[in-house]
């Protein structure tokens, strides 16, 4: 919380500081497993790095042609998105002094195969529908208000615009 | 290989066999440190567990409040984005008959943390810019096709459309 505030007034007196540069690097391990190592970032107007390298692996299961060592990138983006919604609430929370017990969130996601297999131009290649459960344990009278904060989430706020690739 | 050619025919003659739903839930820890799980998702028509279940955990550095459990949750989306585009050109390079040696990417993205923190209604709460780099060890000739493959990746194409929050 100490941090949190003085992070934020640190930014308010300077918007630099705010400016972040996060970064993955990925590689093959062979057929459908791959590695994402996480090792620092760029904010405070300088190079971090975090406490230890941190290695995401993603793999899929055998019925789409993986060994089941990792979640599938999908469910990936969906975790991405769920723990961003619940440090949103969190954080917001707590600079607003609202007291939550506890927090859990189940997303659910649709996709049809045949949009990434390009076996039709007319099916998304991503998710057609996410659901969102959200389930706080908190005093009565500050539900639509912790929902509210829910919405400052930057993985909720992402329409990916990429260049580069 | 042969299961990625036997899902693909299964689901051309039966697309039903094609509609997925993938799950995560997730569960605040405390402070900034949450924790997700993967244990299974429906497709082919039937509910399917995962080998095992999956835990991934999310925490943000001490420098923004936390204690370096995990990565945090916008490098999270980055994973998922880095592990499906290698996923994506990996399965659709192997169907093609296209060899790859070997596939890596490195990935930045930017966030002014004045959008997620509420400081400025002008400054988007997500990521501003995202550069991808891919480095694929693969016949020269095959370049720019393999470049193309990429934007099969559901991560990649997936503007959120959520209902529900």
């Amino acid at each position: 919380m100490d941090v949190l505030e003085s992070t934020i007034s640190a930014i308010q007196h300077d918007p630099e500081l705010g400016k972040c540069k996060f970064r993955v690097s990925n590689k093959w391990v062979g057929a459908n497993h791959n590695c994402t190592t996480v090792t620092g970032f760029y904010g405070a107007k300088q190079e971090i790095a975090h406490r230890q390298p941190f290695e995401l692996h993603a793999d899929e299961p055998p019925i789409l042609a993986g060994e089941d060592q990792g979640a599938n990138p999908v469910e990936h983006l969906l975790n991405a998105l769920a723990a961003c919604l619940t440090t949103s609430m969190v954080d917001h929370a707590a600079v607003r002094g609202i007291h939550i017990e506890e927090l859990e969130s189940e997303i659910e996601g649709d996709i049809d195969l045949q949009g990434f297999l390009g076996l039709s131009k007319e099916v998304p290649k991503g998710f057609t529908d996410i659901r969102v459960k959200i389930k706080v344990k908190a005093d009565v009278d500050n539900m639509e208000r912790l929902k509210k904060l829910a919405e400052y989430s930057p993985v909720y706020n992402n329409p990916f615009s990429l260049s580069d690739l």
